[in-house]
């Protein structure tokens, strides 16, 4: 697939498998949406990244005019004005042991693919096979270890849900196994704090910014409590009907509302 | 490096970065001594491996016939009879998205490593950065989500240590980040145990077999009045001569005790 790696558009890219994001997982992703050929909240995912890299120690070895113009060229070169961007940064070819080396050379990959479909309502079931570790940094920056999204993920399938909402260690909401969980509670709109494991997501900030939604800490009772939900990432908002089977209700203004802010970009 | 990739030995192997194991490290590891041109302990890494894959959902490609005969291939062409062997198996390519495609085909890599030489004594801390998730499946496998061991060895280097010990949610000890911690305890040899986030490790396995230590959870202050620790790992044993900068006793009886278990297959 073509694709922009380290600096160039390449038709069918290869990895060295020395390569620590294969290796170790150790590196860093983001998923941004493309509308009219350009990507949507560029600056808050470059934000994003940059403070994954602080907390790996990973540099980021271009900078946000060279990525933007990257992005722009391979939707030309791909003649898409709309889909989904994927930027993954990962620390490159290192020898044997965790310890990266000294110099590393930054492996940095840019992807476009078409637009996914709108994906719908979401049967929502709370996780029983993982939690998020709130006590590890990881839980703020998306990093490639994404194995206890994935459980949670196919732990959802399994029982007939689309997504999974995976608790903290202490039982509390984090968020789900790609978005960031919004429910009303006693007629407010709360979602959980970063502390208790909610990955800082742009949905979710540009939905606090606007004053849509507040943080609380969520716990189970809290949850059974909830008469409605919405699940929000950077690609889009979609409706909880259930929660663990029980049905909620419709919250259709809420929806259009962050969608309205997540298509709309800030002047 | 020649490598043995999905059934052949390649000169400069390469990977599709669309890879999961890249992209959200889905996948597992195992790291093998060669010894006498064969694998070490092969049945036992090869049983974690399949506790992994189940974890996962994640199919092995592969029987341990064809493993074993890989991996001493492998040893032959690159004519070496001692190293460290790697097996990493990811899910293979895959389409953006969290969930795998229905049918995988996984991406098996051996590659091998010169031996690495005998580590010598180590300053242990106890990683303040991150935890070990307890609650996660993720701290039962040895998959390719490494990062938090990655950001506990980064602050042991910071520290002027060697090795980071991980705590686990709860604050107890797990283990290190590359290996089994066994303390020495009122004249008690103890190590943690896997519900407390301990990764089972062969050399874990095989001390624990053997009598020479048993499990107990450890806490901060038991760890305060160890009076001598040990790390161990499929690689080789060390003892640890400081804790958080606290000297240990030495501990030779027992270092020698768990590398001669380590070092001698069984009949």
């Amino acid at each position: 697939m073509l694709s922009w790696l380290n600096g160039a558009l390449v038709a069918d890219p290869r990895l060295d498998p020395a390569d620590r994001g294969f290796t170790l997982g150790d590196g860093l992703f983001e998923t941004i949406r493309l509308a009219g050929g350009r990507p949507c909240h560029l600056a808050r995912h470059l934000a994003r990244l940059a403070a994954g890299c602080h907390v790996l120690d990973l540099p980021l070895p271009y900078d946000g005019a060279t990525l933007a113009a990257a992005m722009a060229g391979l939707a030309r070169a791909q003649d898409l004005d709309a889909g989904v961007l994927r930027l993954t940064l990962s620390r490159g070819p290192g020898p044997r042991g965790l310890l990266p080396p000294a110099t590393p050379h930054p492996t940095l990959l840019l992807t476009l693919a078409p637009p996914a479909p709108p994906p719908g309502p979401a049967r929502l079931v709370i996780a029983t096979v993982t939690r998020r570790n709130e006590h590890s940094p990881l839980a703020r920056i998306k990093s490639l270890n994404y194995l206890d999204n994935l459980l949670a993920r196919q732990e959802a399938a399994r029982r007939g849900a689309d997504d999974a909402l995976l608790l903290n260690g202490q039982g509390r909401a984090a968020d789900s196994a790609i978005a960031t969980l919004l429910v009303r509670l006693d007629g407010r709109i709360v979602t959980p704090p970063v502390a208790d494991g909610a990955l800082p997501g742009i949905a979710r900030a540009l939905a606090l910014e606007a004053g849509l939604v507040e943080e609380a800490p969520l716990t189970p009772a809290d949850l059974a409590r909830a008469d409605a939900a919405v699940l929000a990432n950077s690609l889009g908002v979609r409706a909880v009907v259930s929660l663990d089977d029980r049905p909620l209700a419709p919250c259709d203004a809420l929806v259009r509302a962050l969608a309205t802010r997540l298509l709309t970009e800030p002047a």
